[in-house]
């Protein structure tokens, strides 16, 4: 299947995600805690299943050798050389409180590796895709390709996180030493972060605590629009955990040597 | 003029600043530095300029005895009977980052009360206008009447303010206490905290250091969905300055008390 097959048919589960979840975007919802974390607020909204059902049913229907992974559900097929990673509401809480910084997370792995990702943002109608050295934005004002930012230090480079307040003691130590050395930083920005970094808008994401499915899809994003993600260790965001996201290699060797003090 | 005409002309200024705003979204901005504060990043953006010039042209042409203060430029008749407050782009930073939480701020006083106000957020293409006691958002979805919530304690309570590194150390420390109370609260919002609030999103918003024109426009939006708006002394919010705005009379009584110790 060539690349721009792939790419219809994202826009295809993007489509039908976003009807899914819509209906529930700002309405009254039957929230329920999911408590895998002790005294964490982690909702899941009757639009996360939904949305996954919908997803889940397309890639079955059109890949029947492929895995998925999803927030939601069990793994199927999680061994297979294509496998489909999905969240389907990234930032509940944005989603809860009618942010429009929540996204559709849609990632395929070919042997271990992030090939082809995209962020779906259905209230504003924006469709943020990266794979093969590319990425693109198709939104309401039209269709444009993606490029980081040339910044090339950290004190003119833009930071964002979700909330600082997810990072254990000793992260928060590391980022708040990036933290003090750009020229602003922004709080409150799940995945939206990662698509503004491809956009060109922001230069550097810094992020704890990920699932696989919170970051594969936007792996291909980020490097497709010329950044850099790896882990705070420098391995393959794939696996999720500490991640850092920059415009630019430099600016990704720039933060990491902050990271660590 | 009656009411409905005056909604009118709020939805045409709300047209005509974001065509003036729009070209400049995530584009390379002319960023200066008014040097407000010392130190502090504030950033003003050709945007700001285009769209003030444009809503003080069309409130010159159409009410010549109107005053208008603005943000970017020198007050119009601020001693008038009716005074437009505006702010062009609230969150600037946000406006920066290219996350859709900015607005346009457009309010009206009318013998220092505030007693019409809009929020327009022209790249998801919502407005939100209140006045005359009642509330509504004109969106990408149609047409909704806005209705604060119900929730009557802070421990089903929301919060949310644009950066909790904004508030003085006292500040902060009032701050905290609700938020140690509240189930949930979320940071980098601008004034689309406010527009959540009047939609039942979320039930409480606190910040501080605001100017009139951070905050006029959103006065009415708030109490006409039913919600309650003041200083954090209790007086009226059109000064600005530390405001605590609520769903409801019982919670913004709950967060007066834990504001103050």
């Amino acid at each position: 299947m060539r690349p721009v097959d792939l790419v219809a048919f994202i826009e295809k589960l993007a489509q039908s995600s976003g009807e899914a979840i819509l209906p529930f975007f700002r309405t009254g919802l039957n929230v329920t805690d999911k408590g895998r974390e002790a005294g964490a607020f982690d909702p899941v909204t009757e639009a996360d299943r939904a949305a996954e059902t919908v997803i889940r049913r397309l890639i079955r229907a059109t890949f029947p050798d492929h895995g998925i992974v999803g927030e939601e559900f069990d793994d199927h097929k999680p061994d297979a050389e294509h496998v489909w990673v999905v969240d389907p509401i990234d930032g509940t809480r944005a989603f809860l409180c009618g942010l429009p910084v929540w996204g559709t997370l849609i990632g395929l792995m070919k042997n271990g590796e992030a090939v082809l990702g995209a962020m779906n943002q259905p209230y504003t109608g924006e469709l943020f895709v990266g794979g093969v050295g590319k990425a693109h934005l198709k939104g309401p004002r039209g269709m444009r390709e993606l490029r980081t930012r040339a910044v090339g230090s950290l004190a003119e480079a833009t930071l964002m996180t979700t909330d600082p307040r997810l990072f254990s003691a000793e992260e928060r130590e590391g980022f708040t030493r990036v933290e003090q050395s750009v020229r602003l930083s922004r709080y409150g920005t799940d995945c939206y972060a990662y698509a503004m970094l491809a956009a060109g808008q922001v230069d550097l994401v810094i992020e704890a605590g990920l699932k696989p499915y919170d970051i594969v899809a936007l792996i291909p994003i980020i490097e497709g629009a010329g950044g850099v993600i790896s882990t705070w260790d420098g391995k393959s965001a794939a696996n999720g955990g500490r991640i850092l996201a920059a415009a630019n290699k430099a600016l990704h060797a720039a933060a990491m040597e902050k990271l660590h003090g």
